[in-house]
Protein backbone atom coordinates (compact mmCIF):
# COMPACT_ATOMS: atom_id res chain seq x y z
CA UNK A 1 0.00 0.00 0.00
CA UNK A 2 0.98 3.40 -0.93
CA UNK A 3 0.87 6.67 1.44
CA UNK A 4 -0.15 8.11 -0.90
CA UNK A 5 -2.13 7.92 -4.94
CA UNK A 6 -1.98 9.88 -8.01
CA UNK A 7 -5.68 10.53 -9.19
CA UNK A 8 -6.94 12.75 -12.31
CA UNK A 9 -8.33 15.87 -10.86
CA UNK A 10 -9.72 19.34 -12.06
CA UNK A 11 -7.52 22.48 -11.17
CA UNK A 12 -10.23 25.58 -11.24
CA UNK A 13 -8.02 28.73 -11.06
CA UNK A 14 -10.25 32.26 -11.86
CA UNK A 15 -12.62 30.19 -13.28
CA UNK A 16 -10.62 27.89 -15.90
CA UNK A 17 -10.94 24.26 -15.57
CA UNK A 18 -7.99 22.58 -16.37
CA UNK A 19 -7.46 18.81 -16.23
CA UNK A 20 -4.31 17.87 -14.67
CA UNK A 21 -3.16 14.63 -11.79
CA UNK A 22 -2.31 14.94 -8.10
CA UNK A 23 -0.98 13.37 -5.60
CA UNK A 24 -3.56 12.52 -2.23
CA UNK A 25 -2.51 11.05 0.80
CA UNK A 26 -3.61 7.76 1.81
CA UNK A 27 -6.64 7.25 4.59
CA UNK A 28 -7.07 3.50 5.15
CA UNK A 29 -8.35 1.68 8.51
CA UNK A 30 -5.71 -0.06 10.59
CA UNK A 31 -6.84 -2.71 12.63
CA UNK A 32 -4.44 -3.40 15.97
CA UNK A 33 -4.57 -6.26 17.65
CA UNK A 34 -2.77 -8.02 21.14
CA UNK A 35 -1.81 -11.32 21.07
CA UNK A 36 -0.24 -13.26 23.93
CA UNK A 37 0.35 -16.51 21.91
CA UNK A 38 -2.71 -18.21 23.33
CA UNK A 39 -5.37 -15.39 22.59
CA UNK A 40 -5.51 -13.04 20.08
CA UNK A 41 -7.93 -10.19 20.94
CA UNK A 42 -8.73 -6.93 19.00
CA UNK A 43 -7.89 -3.76 20.53
CA UNK A 44 -8.71 -1.02 18.36
CA UNK A 45 -9.21 0.24 14.61
CA UNK A 46 -7.44 3.41 13.45
CA UNK A 47 -8.15 5.21 10.12
CA UNK A 48 -4.10 6.24 9.34
CA UNK A 49 -2.19 6.73 6.54
CA UNK A 50 -0.34 3.39 5.65
CA UNK A 51 3.18 4.48 6.51
CA UNK A 52 5.12 3.19 9.63
CA UNK A 53 2.14 0.95 10.64
CA UNK A 54 4.41 -1.43 13.17
CA UNK A 55 5.06 2.01 15.14
CA UNK A 56 2.39 3.32 15.11
CA UNK A 57 0.96 0.25 16.63
CA UNK A 58 3.41 -0.12 19.78
CA UNK A 59 3.33 3.57 19.82
CA UNK A 60 -0.27 3.58 20.44
CA UNK A 61 -0.70 0.68 22.26
CA UNK A 62 2.36 2.54 24.80
CA UNK A 63 0.76 5.84 24.81
CA UNK A 64 -2.69 4.38 25.80
CA UNK A 65 -1.14 2.81 28.71
CA UNK A 66 -1.88 -0.79 27.14
CA UNK A 67 1.45 -2.00 26.62
CA UNK A 68 4.80 -2.12 28.92
CA UNK A 69 7.82 -2.46 27.04
CA UNK A 70 9.13 -5.15 29.01
CA UNK A 71 5.86 -7.54 27.81
CA UNK A 72 7.13 -6.26 24.27
CA UNK A 73 7.96 -9.64 22.10
CA UNK A 74 7.26 -8.43 18.26
CA UNK A 75 4.67 -6.88 15.76
CA UNK A 76 3.90 -7.81 12.22
CA UNK A 77 0.95 -8.07 9.53
CA UNK A 78 -1.76 -10.82 10.22
CA UNK A 79 -0.58 -13.19 6.92
CA UNK A 80 -3.54 -15.11 7.77
CA UNK A 81 -6.05 -12.49 7.03
CA UNK A 82 -8.15 -12.13 3.72
CA UNK A 83 -5.58 -10.86 0.53
CA UNK A 84 -7.14 -7.20 0.92
CA UNK A 85 -7.15 -6.95 4.60
CA UNK A 86 -3.46 -8.04 4.93
CA UNK A 87 -2.00 -4.60 5.47
CA UNK A 88 -4.64 -3.58 7.44
CA UNK A 89 -4.12 -5.84 10.28
CA UNK A 90 -1.39 -5.96 12.85
CA UNK A 91 -0.89 -7.90 15.75
CA UNK A 92 1.39 -6.85 18.35
CA UNK A 93 3.05 -9.80 20.48
CA UNK A 94 3.05 -9.51 23.89
CA UNK A 95 4.45 -11.99 27.01
CA UNK A 96 1.15 -11.75 28.47
CA UNK A 97 -1.37 -9.01 28.07
CA UNK A 98 -1.26 -6.70 31.12
CA UNK A 99 -4.37 -5.05 30.61
CA UNK A 100 -8.23 -5.81 30.79
CA UNK A 101 -9.01 -5.26 27.60
CA UNK A 102 -12.66 -5.40 28.75
CA UNK A 103 -11.78 -1.62 30.76
CA UNK A 104 -10.30 -1.03 27.65
CA UNK A 105 -13.61 -1.56 25.83
CA UNK A 106 -15.41 0.57 28.69
CA UNK A 107 -12.58 3.43 28.25
CA UNK A 108 -13.02 2.99 24.78
CA UNK A 109 -16.68 2.83 24.07
CA UNK A 110 -17.78 5.76 26.00
CA UNK A 111 -14.74 7.11 24.22
CA UNK A 112 -14.49 7.56 27.74
CA UNK A 113 -17.50 7.71 28.90
CA UNK A 114 -18.24 8.55 32.26
CA UNK A 115 -14.71 10.52 32.68
CA UNK A 116 -15.91 14.27 32.92
CA UNK A 117 -13.65 17.25 33.77
CA UNK A 118 -11.02 16.90 35.78
CA UNK A 119 -11.68 12.69 36.23
CA UNK A 120 -9.70 12.57 32.53
CA UNK A 121 -6.37 14.26 33.37
CA UNK A 122 -6.81 11.86 36.96
CA UNK A 123 -6.67 9.30 34.58
CA UNK A 124 -3.80 10.24 33.03
CA UNK A 125 -2.11 10.23 36.21
CA UNK A 126 -2.68 6.64 36.90
CA UNK A 127 -1.56 5.51 33.69
CA UNK A 128 1.60 7.54 33.78
CA UNK A 129 2.43 8.36 36.90
CA UNK A 130 5.76 10.42 36.12
CA UNK A 131 5.74 13.90 35.74
CA UNK A 132 8.50 14.97 33.57
CA UNK A 133 11.86 16.79 35.33
CA UNK A 134 13.05 20.18 34.71
CA UNK A 135 16.48 20.04 34.13
CA UNK A 136 18.24 21.82 30.97
CA UNK A 137 17.67 24.58 28.93
CA UNK A 138 16.82 25.29 25.10
CA UNK A 139 18.07 28.56 23.32
CA UNK A 140 14.50 30.46 22.02
CA UNK A 141 16.46 29.97 18.54
CA UNK A 142 16.39 26.70 18.32
CA UNK A 143 12.49 26.13 18.78
CA UNK A 144 12.57 28.88 16.26
CA UNK A 145 14.05 26.30 13.87
CA UNK A 146 12.13 23.57 14.13
CA UNK A 147 9.18 23.61 12.18
CA UNK A 148 10.96 24.41 9.45
CA UNK A 149 13.39 21.37 10.12
CA UNK A 150 10.60 19.38 10.77
CA UNK A 151 9.03 20.18 7.40
CA UNK A 152 11.81 19.43 5.76
CA UNK A 153 12.31 15.98 6.54
CA UNK A 154 8.65 15.24 5.63
CA UNK A 155 8.90 13.23 2.59
CA UNK A 156 4.93 12.56 1.97
CA UNK A 157 4.07 16.23 2.34
CA UNK A 158 6.44 17.25 -0.45
CA UNK A 159 3.52 15.17 -2.67
CA UNK A 160 0.31 15.51 -1.26
CA UNK A 161 0.77 19.29 0.58
CA UNK A 162 -1.71 17.92 3.02
CA UNK A 163 -0.33 15.83 5.96
CA UNK A 164 0.45 16.07 9.47
CA UNK A 165 4.04 15.34 11.33
CA UNK A 166 5.18 15.04 14.69
CA UNK A 167 9.16 15.10 15.22
CA UNK A 168 11.37 14.59 18.34
CA UNK A 169 14.36 16.48 18.24
CA UNK A 170 17.34 16.62 21.19
CA UNK A 171 17.89 20.05 22.77
CA UNK A 172 20.90 20.76 20.53
CA UNK A 173 18.39 20.24 17.77
CA UNK A 174 18.93 16.92 16.31
CA UNK A 175 15.98 14.77 14.76
CA UNK A 176 15.54 12.03 16.96
CA UNK A 177 12.47 10.55 15.05
CA UNK A 178 9.86 11.70 12.61
CA UNK A 179 6.52 10.40 11.43
CA UNK A 180 3.67 11.54 8.84
CA UNK A 181 0.23 10.85 8.99
CA UNK A 182 -3.49 12.16 8.17
CA UNK A 183 -3.94 11.65 11.86
CA UNK A 184 -1.81 14.62 14.04
CA UNK A 185 -2.39 12.06 17.07
CA UNK A 186 -1.39 9.44 14.77
CA UNK A 187 2.07 11.03 13.55
CA UNK A 188 2.73 11.44 17.90
CA UNK A 189 2.36 7.48 18.09
CA UNK A 190 5.02 6.30 15.46
CA UNK A 191 7.82 9.17 16.12
CA UNK A 192 7.32 7.59 19.72
CA UNK A 193 6.64 4.46 18.65
CA UNK A 194 10.04 4.21 16.33
CA UNK A 195 12.19 4.61 19.32
CA UNK A 196 10.08 2.16 21.18
CA UNK A 197 11.00 -0.58 18.40
CA UNK A 198 14.55 0.79 19.02
CA UNK A 199 14.24 -0.24 22.78
CA UNK A 200 13.86 3.56 24.45
CA UNK A 201 10.91 4.14 26.73
CA UNK A 202 11.41 7.07 28.06
CA UNK A 203 13.52 10.35 26.89
CA UNK A 204 13.10 13.48 28.79
CA UNK A 205 14.97 16.55 27.75
CA UNK A 206 13.23 16.06 24.31
CA UNK A 207 11.56 18.47 22.56
CA UNK A 208 8.13 17.39 19.85
CA UNK A 209 7.37 19.20 17.20
CA UNK A 210 3.73 18.62 15.84
CA UNK A 211 2.59 20.10 12.48
CA UNK A 212 -1.14 21.16 13.87
CA UNK A 213 -2.97 22.23 16.60
CA UNK A 214 -1.67 20.63 21.01
CA UNK A 215 -5.10 19.08 22.10
CA UNK A 216 -5.57 17.18 24.89
CA UNK A 217 -4.37 14.02 23.90
CA UNK A 218 -1.05 15.58 22.30
CA UNK A 219 -0.09 16.49 25.24
CA UNK A 220 -1.12 12.92 26.72
CA UNK A 221 0.80 11.16 24.49
CA UNK A 222 3.83 13.33 24.97
CA UNK A 223 3.63 13.08 28.66
CA UNK A 224 3.75 8.66 28.87
CA UNK A 225 7.17 9.24 26.62
CA UNK A 226 8.83 11.66 29.13
CA UNK A 227 8.77 14.50 26.13
CA UNK A 228 9.68 17.83 27.68
CA UNK A 229 8.85 20.69 25.44
CA UNK A 230 5.89 20.40 23.06
CA UNK A 231 5.57 22.83 20.43
CA UNK A 232 3.02 23.25 17.48
CA UNK A 233 2.50 25.87 14.60
CA UNK A 234 -1.00 25.97 15.50
CA UNK A 235 -3.39 26.65 18.86
CA UNK A 236 -3.04 25.25 21.93
CA UNK A 237 -6.55 23.99 23.52
CA UNK A 238 -7.30 24.84 27.15
CA UNK A 239 -7.09 21.43 28.32
CA UNK A 240 -3.93 20.90 26.55
CA UNK A 241 -2.56 23.67 28.77
CA UNK A 242 -3.62 22.42 31.75
CA UNK A 243 -2.41 19.06 31.60
CA UNK A 244 1.12 20.68 30.14
CA UNK A 245 1.03 22.70 33.38
CA UNK A 246 0.32 19.63 35.65
CA UNK A 247 3.06 17.41 34.32
CA UNK A 248 5.74 19.96 33.71
CA UNK A 249 6.24 19.92 30.48
CA UNK A 250 6.53 23.55 28.47
CA UNK A 251 4.09 24.03 25.72
CA UNK A 252 4.69 26.41 23.02
CA UNK A 253 1.77 26.96 20.64
CA UNK A 254 1.73 29.06 17.62
CA UNK A 255 5.56 28.70 16.74
CA UNK A 256 5.92 30.13 12.98
CA UNK A 257 8.45 32.30 11.85
CA UNK A 258 10.80 34.05 14.75
CA UNK A 259 7.80 34.34 17.08
CA UNK A 260 6.49 31.44 19.22
CA UNK A 261 3.80 31.71 22.57
CA UNK A 262 4.61 29.60 25.91
CA UNK A 263 1.94 29.03 27.79
CA UNK A 264 3.56 26.51 30.26
CA UNK A 265 6.83 25.96 32.55
CA UNK A 266 8.64 29.10 30.59
CA UNK A 267 11.31 28.11 32.57
CA UNK A 268 13.27 25.76 30.21
CA UNK A 269 13.76 28.41 27.79
CA UNK A 270 16.80 30.59 27.55
CA UNK B 1 -18.90 27.35 30.60
CA UNK B 2 -17.33 29.61 28.51
CA UNK B 3 -15.97 28.73 25.26
CA UNK B 4 -12.85 30.08 25.48
CA UNK B 5 -10.32 31.44 28.28
CA UNK B 6 -8.11 34.21 29.39
CA UNK B 7 -4.92 32.72 30.43
CA UNK B 8 -1.17 34.55 31.31
CA UNK B 9 0.99 33.59 28.52
CA UNK B 10 4.41 34.54 27.18
CA UNK B 11 5.05 36.11 23.67
CA UNK B 12 8.34 35.33 22.26
CA UNK B 13 9.17 37.90 19.14
CA UNK B 14 12.90 38.05 18.18
CA UNK B 15 14.23 36.41 21.18
CA UNK B 16 12.48 38.74 23.40
CA UNK B 17 9.88 38.01 26.41
CA UNK B 18 6.59 39.48 26.24
CA UNK B 19 4.27 38.78 29.45
CA UNK B 20 0.29 39.44 28.01
CA UNK B 21 -2.92 37.88 28.10
CA UNK B 22 -4.57 35.38 25.57
CA UNK B 23 -7.92 33.70 24.67
CA UNK B 24 -7.85 29.89 24.22
CA UNK B 25 -10.25 27.42 22.98
CA UNK B 26 -11.99 25.49 25.25
CA UNK B 27 -11.68 21.76 25.30
CA UNK B 28 -13.73 19.67 27.50
CA UNK B 29 -15.73 16.26 27.36
CA UNK B 30 -19.12 15.87 26.62
CA UNK B 31 -21.10 12.54 27.62
CA UNK B 32 -24.00 11.55 25.28
CA UNK B 33 -26.32 10.18 26.81
CA UNK B 34 -29.49 8.52 24.94
CA UNK B 35 -32.96 7.67 27.38
CA UNK B 36 -36.61 6.78 26.12
CA UNK B 37 -37.68 7.61 29.59
CA UNK B 38 -37.32 3.92 31.17
CA UNK B 39 -33.67 3.77 30.22
CA UNK B 40 -30.96 6.40 30.16
CA UNK B 41 -28.01 4.88 28.33
CA UNK B 42 -24.45 6.42 27.69
CA UNK B 43 -23.17 6.38 24.35
CA UNK B 44 -20.55 8.15 23.81
CA UNK B 45 -17.65 10.85 25.01
CA UNK B 46 -16.54 13.81 22.67
CA UNK B 47 -13.89 15.79 23.77
CA UNK B 48 -14.94 19.34 22.63
CA UNK B 49 -15.03 23.00 22.55
CA UNK B 50 -18.35 23.79 25.26
CA UNK B 51 -20.97 25.93 22.71
CA UNK B 52 -23.99 24.18 20.61
CA UNK B 53 -23.82 21.34 23.11
CA UNK B 54 -27.51 20.06 22.04
CA UNK B 55 -27.04 20.70 18.71
CA UNK B 56 -23.68 18.57 18.88
CA UNK B 57 -25.04 15.98 20.65
CA UNK B 58 -28.37 15.80 18.25
CA UNK B 59 -26.00 15.96 14.94
CA UNK B 60 -23.67 13.54 16.54
CA UNK B 61 -26.15 10.69 16.91
CA UNK B 62 -27.81 11.61 13.57
CA UNK B 63 -24.33 11.39 11.45
CA UNK B 64 -23.75 8.07 13.00
CA UNK B 65 -26.59 6.74 12.47
CA UNK B 66 -28.30 6.37 16.06
CA UNK B 67 -30.90 8.54 15.97
CA UNK B 68 -34.09 8.71 13.68
CA UNK B 69 -35.27 12.55 13.84
CA UNK B 70 -39.27 10.96 13.77
CA UNK B 71 -38.08 9.52 17.35
CA UNK B 72 -36.45 12.66 18.80
CA UNK B 73 -38.42 14.39 21.66
CA UNK B 74 -35.78 16.09 23.62
CA UNK B 75 -31.99 17.53 24.28
CA UNK B 76 -31.55 18.91 28.11
CA UNK B 77 -28.17 18.83 30.04
CA UNK B 78 -28.54 16.12 33.24
CA UNK B 79 -29.43 18.47 35.40
CA UNK B 80 -29.12 15.18 38.44
CA UNK B 81 -25.39 15.29 38.00
CA UNK B 82 -23.00 16.45 40.07
CA UNK B 83 -22.14 20.29 40.13
CA UNK B 84 -18.73 20.14 37.94
CA UNK B 85 -19.99 17.66 35.75
CA UNK B 86 -23.43 18.98 34.84
CA UNK B 87 -22.85 20.60 32.01
CA UNK B 88 -20.65 18.17 30.45
CA UNK B 89 -23.42 15.35 30.44
CA UNK B 90 -26.00 15.63 27.90
CA UNK B 91 -29.16 13.61 27.70
CA UNK B 92 -31.37 13.01 24.14
CA UNK B 93 -34.80 11.84 24.85
CA UNK B 94 -36.23 9.50 22.15
CA UNK B 95 -39.49 7.97 21.88
CA UNK B 96 -37.59 4.65 21.79
CA UNK B 97 -34.18 3.57 21.59
CA UNK B 98 -34.07 2.68 17.74
CA UNK B 99 -30.61 1.12 17.97
CA UNK B 100 -28.90 -1.59 19.37
CA UNK B 101 -26.71 0.12 21.70
CA UNK B 102 -24.81 -3.23 22.18
CA UNK B 103 -23.85 -3.28 18.70
CA UNK B 104 -23.03 0.53 18.88
CA UNK B 105 -20.74 0.13 21.58
CA UNK B 106 -19.11 -3.01 19.74
CA UNK B 107 -18.78 -0.29 16.95
CA UNK B 108 -17.59 2.28 18.75
CA UNK B 109 -15.09 0.02 20.87
CA UNK B 110 -13.22 -1.30 17.89
CA UNK B 111 -13.58 2.25 16.58
CA UNK B 112 -14.85 0.48 14.35
CA UNK B 113 -12.95 -2.75 14.61
CA UNK B 114 -13.78 -5.23 11.87
CA UNK B 115 -14.53 -3.23 9.73
CA UNK B 116 -11.87 -2.98 7.18
CA UNK B 117 -11.58 -1.33 3.98
CA UNK B 118 -14.81 -1.42 1.78
CA UNK B 119 -16.36 -2.62 4.79
CA UNK B 120 -16.43 0.83 6.44
CA UNK B 121 -17.54 2.28 3.16
CA UNK B 122 -20.30 -0.79 3.07
CA UNK B 123 -21.06 0.24 6.38
CA UNK B 124 -22.15 3.83 5.86
CA UNK B 125 -24.24 2.55 2.98
CA UNK B 126 -26.24 0.84 5.11
CA UNK B 127 -26.73 3.42 7.32
CA UNK B 128 -27.63 5.63 4.48
CA UNK B 129 -29.08 3.98 1.71
CA UNK B 130 -29.47 7.36 -0.02
CA UNK B 131 -27.28 8.87 -3.03
CA UNK B 132 -27.18 12.71 -3.11
CA UNK B 133 -28.92 13.69 -6.27
CA UNK B 134 -27.59 15.53 -9.17
CA UNK B 135 -29.43 18.41 -10.07
CA UNK B 136 -28.43 21.71 -9.82
CA UNK B 137 -25.16 23.54 -10.70
CA UNK B 138 -23.47 25.83 -8.74
CA UNK B 139 -21.21 29.26 -10.53
CA UNK B 140 -17.29 28.47 -9.35
CA UNK B 141 -17.24 32.25 -7.77
CA UNK B 142 -19.75 31.15 -5.79
CA UNK B 143 -17.19 28.80 -4.61
CA UNK B 144 -14.40 30.91 -3.96
CA UNK B 145 -16.18 33.23 -1.45
CA UNK B 146 -17.13 30.58 0.76
CA UNK B 147 -14.45 29.90 3.05
CA UNK B 148 -14.00 33.81 3.76
CA UNK B 149 -17.71 34.11 3.93
CA UNK B 150 -17.36 31.49 6.57
CA UNK B 151 -14.34 33.08 8.43
CA UNK B 152 -16.69 36.45 8.86
CA UNK B 153 -19.36 34.31 10.69
CA UNK B 154 -16.64 32.47 12.46
CA UNK B 155 -17.11 34.20 16.47
CA UNK B 156 -14.80 32.28 18.34
CA UNK B 157 -12.26 32.41 15.70
CA UNK B 158 -11.87 36.03 16.38
CA UNK B 159 -10.91 35.44 19.60
CA UNK B 160 -8.08 32.42 20.06
CA UNK B 161 -7.20 32.38 16.12
CA UNK B 162 -7.38 28.05 16.81
CA UNK B 163 -10.72 26.65 16.29
CA UNK B 164 -12.34 24.89 13.17
CA UNK B 165 -15.60 25.34 11.37
CA UNK B 166 -18.03 24.34 9.33
CA UNK B 167 -20.81 26.33 7.27
CA UNK B 168 -23.52 25.14 5.33
CA UNK B 169 -24.99 27.22 2.58
CA UNK B 170 -27.50 27.64 -0.27
CA UNK B 171 -27.03 27.39 -3.82
CA UNK B 172 -27.09 31.09 -3.78
CA UNK B 173 -24.47 31.65 -1.21
CA UNK B 174 -26.79 32.10 1.42
CA UNK B 175 -25.20 30.85 5.03
CA UNK B 176 -28.13 28.46 6.51
CA UNK B 177 -25.73 26.59 9.51
CA UNK B 178 -22.16 27.75 11.29
CA UNK B 179 -20.72 26.37 13.80
CA UNK B 180 -17.17 25.92 15.33
CA UNK B 181 -15.54 23.49 17.50
CA UNK B 182 -12.07 22.24 18.65
CA UNK B 183 -12.56 19.60 16.61
CA UNK B 184 -13.61 19.41 12.87
CA UNK B 185 -15.49 16.69 13.20
CA UNK B 186 -17.66 17.91 15.97
CA UNK B 187 -18.32 21.29 13.64
CA UNK B 188 -20.00 18.83 11.15
CA UNK B 189 -22.20 17.65 13.28
CA UNK B 190 -22.84 20.93 15.10
CA UNK B 191 -23.92 22.72 12.02
CA UNK B 192 -26.13 19.69 10.89
CA UNK B 193 -27.40 19.15 14.50
CA UNK B 194 -28.55 23.28 14.42
CA UNK B 195 -30.95 22.44 11.29
CA UNK B 196 -31.63 18.71 12.69
CA UNK B 197 -33.47 20.89 15.93
CA UNK B 198 -35.77 23.11 13.25
CA UNK B 199 -37.02 19.89 11.87
CA UNK B 200 -34.87 19.97 8.64
CA UNK B 201 -33.32 16.10 8.80
CA UNK B 202 -32.06 16.38 4.98
CA UNK B 203 -31.20 19.44 2.83
CA UNK B 204 -29.69 18.43 -0.91
CA UNK B 205 -28.58 21.57 -3.02
CA UNK B 206 -26.63 22.67 -0.52
CA UNK B 207 -22.32 23.19 -0.02
CA UNK B 208 -20.82 22.21 3.40
CA UNK B 209 -17.86 24.34 3.77
CA UNK B 210 -15.21 23.22 6.43
CA UNK B 211 -11.89 24.78 7.57
CA UNK B 212 -9.62 21.98 7.91
CA UNK B 213 -8.48 18.80 5.97
CA UNK B 214 -11.89 17.07 3.95
CA UNK B 215 -11.18 12.86 5.87
CA UNK B 216 -13.59 10.19 5.46
CA UNK B 217 -15.73 10.98 8.51
CA UNK B 218 -16.60 14.46 7.01
CA UNK B 219 -17.80 13.28 4.12
CA UNK B 220 -19.55 10.10 6.16
CA UNK B 221 -21.31 12.62 8.19
CA UNK B 222 -21.94 14.89 5.18
CA UNK B 223 -23.64 11.95 2.83
CA UNK B 224 -26.01 11.56 5.85
CA UNK B 225 -27.47 14.94 5.32
CA UNK B 226 -27.71 15.17 1.48
CA UNK B 227 -25.35 17.52 1.45
CA UNK B 228 -24.22 17.84 -2.38
CA UNK B 229 -20.34 19.97 -2.19
CA UNK B 230 -18.35 19.73 0.26
CA UNK B 231 -15.19 22.20 0.01
CA UNK B 232 -12.21 22.24 2.51
CA UNK B 233 -9.71 24.67 3.30
CA UNK B 234 -7.19 22.11 3.00
CA UNK B 235 -6.40 18.71 1.41
CA UNK B 236 -8.33 15.30 0.83
CA UNK B 237 -7.88 11.84 1.88
CA UNK B 238 -8.07 9.31 -0.64
CA UNK B 239 -11.56 7.67 1.27
CA UNK B 240 -12.84 10.85 1.54
CA UNK B 241 -12.48 11.10 -2.70
CA UNK B 242 -13.72 7.64 -3.02
CA UNK B 243 -16.74 7.91 -0.41
CA UNK B 244 -17.66 11.59 -2.20
CA UNK B 245 -17.63 9.73 -6.13
CA UNK B 246 -19.99 6.86 -4.11
CA UNK B 247 -22.45 9.09 -3.26
CA UNK B 248 -22.47 11.32 -5.89
CA UNK B 249 -20.81 14.31 -3.30
CA UNK B 250 -18.72 16.84 -5.40
CA UNK B 251 -15.36 17.38 -3.09
CA UNK B 252 -13.86 20.30 -3.62
CA UNK B 253 -10.71 21.23 -1.57
CA UNK B 254 -7.30 23.18 -1.12
CA UNK B 255 -10.24 26.49 -2.09
CA UNK B 256 -7.68 29.45 -1.38
CA UNK B 257 -8.04 32.40 -2.49
CA UNK B 258 -9.62 31.86 -5.98
CA UNK B 259 -8.20 28.71 -6.48
CA UNK B 260 -10.02 25.07 -5.76
CA UNK B 261 -9.56 21.62 -6.87
CA UNK B 262 -12.15 19.89 -7.61
CA UNK B 263 -11.94 15.24 -7.02
CA UNK B 264 -15.13 14.30 -7.50
CA UNK B 265 -18.54 14.91 -9.93
CA UNK B 266 -17.42 18.41 -11.69
CA UNK B 267 -20.13 18.53 -13.24
CA UNK B 268 -22.13 20.75 -10.86
CA UNK B 269 -19.87 23.06 -10.77
CA UNK B 270 -20.01 25.66 -13.63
Amino acid sequence: MNPYINKKIIKCIDGNKYFTNDYITSEEPLEIRLSDGKNTEPVSVIMRTPVDDFPLAVGFLFDEGMLKIKDFQGVNYDYGAKINEKNNIVIVSVNKIDYDLTNQRNFYVNSSCGVCGKTNIENVFIKNSKFVKIKDRVEHNLISLLPKKMRENQEIFRYTGGIHAAAIFDYNGNLISISEDIGRHNAVDKSIGKLLLNGISRMEDTIMQVSGRASFEIVQKAAMFGISIISSVSAPSSLAVELADTFNITLISFARDNKFNIYTHDERIL
